[in-house]
């Protein structure tokens, strides 16, 4: 088992020096927001974290939630803290005022997110649904479901599912064959039934909040085949009585559980609708519109998981840094013992999980605050902006922070030795659990398809080269700057060339060779990560070191993250040119050989 | 699960066309291992593995090894697969004649290696270990103990520990514990009594067999401290009574067995001696030069571990190749339904597997044949010259080879989308299983500091300029030959530089920075690794155009190799100019900060 301490002084310095905090306090609604506060919030939230979730992580590992007499039964202590979540009052941080929210700053959301996270995945995959349904209800949702149904969501009282999967379609969500009847409800409201079977929910079932509101894509009766005849339903656990409590049983179970490489304390369910006449379900926006509502709640989710990636690279990092402090082996020439941070290899594999874990920190919370800007910028054209950058960044959060999150967890195991492969030792848990990030909520195939496709290609690569025009304008900030931070813009204007080369080919290419965007996207991807990471680690580095300068701030924090800096620029900006190397090799290598040459 | 079936026909095209058979086939001692024997071999060697144990494999990771009143009870079926796998003479494959065995060449035995570790890495550690005990007695026991033992362990009658690792003493083996104090057995031979604890002892005890030789670090009473103070002896669990046959129980016990992320069904014990006086055991070489002895059998055990690298890889990629040729998902714009190996990231994830695969096959077997070179060439610098390439070659494929196993699994699991991530798919066990690789017998950072330091700046770069010498040649060939294969020759030729100036910058900076070669190891050996699976590869692409072009040979297997070699060179071997940048980085950004900086 693993110790953690939130990082609170680094989500605050990320949050100021490179996320732009100081801009989204500036913005409507967001006055109360300032640097006390922020403050307050980020170090009782990670009080919370570190003593009431973290310790329930391994327990949770060994004695997974398991599906007795037809409900769900989550891991010890779960029940317990997520109680003491909702009255706490951390599920509605970053909720609309209108319906009981404390309406704080998404970027806040995001840093107190990551710390739930780091915690305990299985345990903060609950609210983190919860918030997809929020995000849907309060988008979509007309006002009278918003009024039933919100509030309760979002104060956390009743959470939340996202129902998509059903065994023929994971990806190819045009296969989705559950069916919606047209009905109406005990009190002659318009209604649907629904009826089929969904797999892999999580937290489809449990008994930790007296509701549960299933949010679920089906198809109404005589709709289009495809994704164009998709429409999403909220259906409750407990269909409400006349006081609006939960009353009857709805026809929606949990017919099993799955049995998982990781995320035990994560309930997994098959969900079955149908027997029982049918789930009662409300509308949740337009008919044969559910896929736009879909997005809705994959884009919530695709950040949050993208922040899972970071969060549990951040518990592993500590982990393995405690370890190497700690363990000795071998003794110098001198005679005095050495402990396994003193060897070369055991820190390159400590700065590679460091170094990587702010830079994936810097990258979701400026994204974040992106979206703040986007929500609530009084000008147009800001949220315009702001908004075409979320959403090429999304998946570049979603993709490369899981894909970095397999590498940290694994350097986790690997700083550990023998015993890391041991599991009471506890790195194996964070391993294993990480492995579900690159997959669920879109693969990363599929991230780095929207990132090639959606995201570069639709709008002609001008998404992309406002990003490349910013990275820009830091290299000249750093060149102007000198110091330690002068010495790295050269590597970053090359890297940031070497971004600008591939999306070029992308774009040149996507006539004459049809292939080439799906053969290059995973490796654009990737390269845009570790570009993007650079840009916000040389943006940290010019804040640190012009605080060093200045004598503004803790000294060993700054010296660190400079050092974090420079191990940035040497170990893991290097790697974006053997992506970019992919990115030009073409489909050809892929597609011309048959496939039972493979 | 999965199903294995033995990749026969590329290990003999590997062996045919890049790892020299032919040369092997006319050392002294080999005349019997024609072509039509060692295709015998592996066609037998690939039922017995696919049939009588690869189904094994799943069951003995539900049900792993257990310890029930002191004694270790092996996984369901595995004790009759080994008596089985014995009575067909498996064990004794290519272990000197004089003692019973076969006699066969090493690149042969290497080859039916990774056929049992690809149907079971839990089932097959029993065996590999026991090579490793062979390989001990045979170069360093005393012919009284070799007549005694040798026989037992070649036919795998009795099977043979490795017992190194102490809790304190991990990959520092200077600080072992166990003593040994000198005594007389019964029959009044001179022998020791052990005493002490050791721990992550693979197959350290069972009942599949009727004695276990142990063999055990530990120092006599009065040695010197340090490595240069130990010895290595022979434990066996019984006694053996006047006839030979084992007698009165030994005093070294399992005490407990692990609980481990992966290999359930190996059983890794912590072993006690001396609770009743101590373990009576044998003297294997001379006092206090037991870490000869050690490095004899690690060595073997590290090419072996290398080859389990290889062999979860080529399971893996089967599995996700099954499954991608199966899984419909999406339809296309013409209404055909969509398998996922239609999908250009899917693909990307499956060459990757085979390709690399594939690269590994190549050096395992090639330097398995520059073992049979070194053990039987009739000239003396022709043994000189093979010893060294395989001295270089071992810590390439221990730790290239396990880190791209842990690539390969985790592109299985990824292929396998939301199903991966269960249990019951498979997928998750070979991820879980292939972790321990990069860690025992020797972590990927010591096999990194032992090619950069031993094996690299020792020599003056001797070894590694030999061999880029020969992949030079090999690039001229390449471009004389044209074809597909001409057009990847340049691709070699860079790599190669690259290389080159890696060792470069090793041999320059040895004086000056003293840190360098620790911080730039890790990258020198990955390097080295993608560079030299691009030789092979580039071997294996001439051979195939060649035979093409000459209508010998099965043309899809040929185009398979070509398209396989094809992938390499345009998404793997790119990656080695990731790795030059970190070798010249320097080890300023990794040793300079002061530890409470990290």
């Amino acid at each position: 088992m693993s110790v953690y301490v939130s990082p609170v002084k680094d989500m605050q310095f990320v949050m100021e020096n490179v996320a732009g905090l100081s801009r989204v306090q500036q913005l409507p609604g967001f006055s109360d927001a300032g640097n006390d506060i922020v403050e307050a919030v980020l170090d009782e939230a990670g009080k919370f974290a570190a003593q009431l979730i973290a310790p329930l992580n391994a327990g949770a590992d060994k004695q997974g939630a398991r599906l007795v007499d037809g409900q769900v039964e989550a891991s010890p202590g779960f029940s317990e803290a997520y109680k003491a979540f909702v009255e706490a009052g951390w599920a509605s941080l970053s909720y609309d005022p209108q319906y009981g929210g404390q309406g704080l700053p998404h970027v806040l959301g995001t840093a107190v997110a990551e710390m739930w996270q780091s915690a305990s995945l299985a345990f903060a995959l609950c609210p983190m649904l919860t918030a997809s349904a929020v995000s849907a209800v309060h988008r979509h949702g007309s006002d009278e479901l918003k009024q039933i149904f919100l509030e309760k969501l979002i104060s956390g009282e009743w959470t939340g599912t996202m129902q998509l999967t059903e065994p023929q379609a994971g990806t190819d969500l045009a296969a989705i064959k559950t069916r919606a009847v047209p009905t109406t409800d005990a009190a002659g409201k318009p209604a649907y039934r629904l009826s089929g079977q969904k797999i892999f929910i999580t937290w489809g079932d449990h008994q930790m909040t007296d509701n549960v509101l299933h949010l679920i894509l089906a198809r109404v009766e005589g709709a289009p085949e495809g994704i164009r005849g998709l429409s999403l339903f909220l259906a409750p656990k407990y269909l409400l009585d006349e006081n609006g409590k939960p009353g009857d049983r709805n026809d929606i179970y949990a017919l099993s559980l799955e049995h998982k490489l990781g995320i035990h304390g994560s309930p997994t369910c098959v969900m079955g609708m149908g027997d029982k006449g049918g789930a009662l379900a409300y509308l949740v926006g337009e008919e044969n519109q559910g896929i736009n509502c879909m997005f809705t709640m994959m884009n919530n989710a695709r950040l949050e998981v993208g922040v899972q990636g970071l969060a549990i690279s951040e518990r592993a990092f500590q982990q393995a840094r405690a370890y190497a402090g700690e363990r000795v082996q071998g003794t110098a020439k001198d005679g005095t013992k050495q402990r396994i941070i003193d060897f070369p290899d055991v820190r390159r594999m400590l700065m590679l999980m460091k170094s990587q874990t702010e830079a994936m920190r810097a990258l979701a919370l400026m994204t974040a605050a992106q979206i703040d800007l986007a929500d609530h910028a009084d000008d147009a054209a800001q949220r315009k902006a702001a908004q075409a950058r979320v959403d090429l960044l999304i998946p570049v959060v979603k993709g490369w922070c899981t894909e970095t999150a397999q590498e940290i967890t694994g350097l986790n195991v690997q700083v550990h030795g023998g015993m890391g492969f041991i599991e009471e030792t506890g790195a194996a848990q964070h391993y294993r659990d990480a492995r579900i990030l690159t997959i669920y909520e879109g693969t990363s195939g599929i991230q780095a398809n929207d990132f090639a496709g959606r995201k570069t290609l639709r709008d002609g690569g001008a998404a992309a080269k406002a990003l490349i025009k910013d990275i820009r304008e830091t290299v000249s900030t750093m060149l102007s700057a000198g110091g330690i931070t002068g010495t790295l813009a050269s590597q970053l204007a090359a890297a940031c060339d070497g971004y600008e080369h591939s999306v070029n080919t992308l774009l040149a290419r996507a006539g004459e060779d049809a292939g080439h965007a799906g053969a290059a996207a995973f490796n654009l991807l990737m390269q845009a990560g570790v570009v993007i990471g650079g840009w916000l680690m040389g943006q940290a580095a010019l804040a640190a070191e012009a605080k060093l300068a200045a004598g503004d701030g803790e000294a060993d924090f700054l010296n660190a993250k400079l050092a974090s800096c420079r191990f940035y620029f040497a170990h893991v900006l290097p790697r974006a040119t053997a992506y970019a190397a992919v990115v030009q090799a073409g489909s050809a290598c892929l597609m011309e050989p048959d496939e039972s040459l493979i």
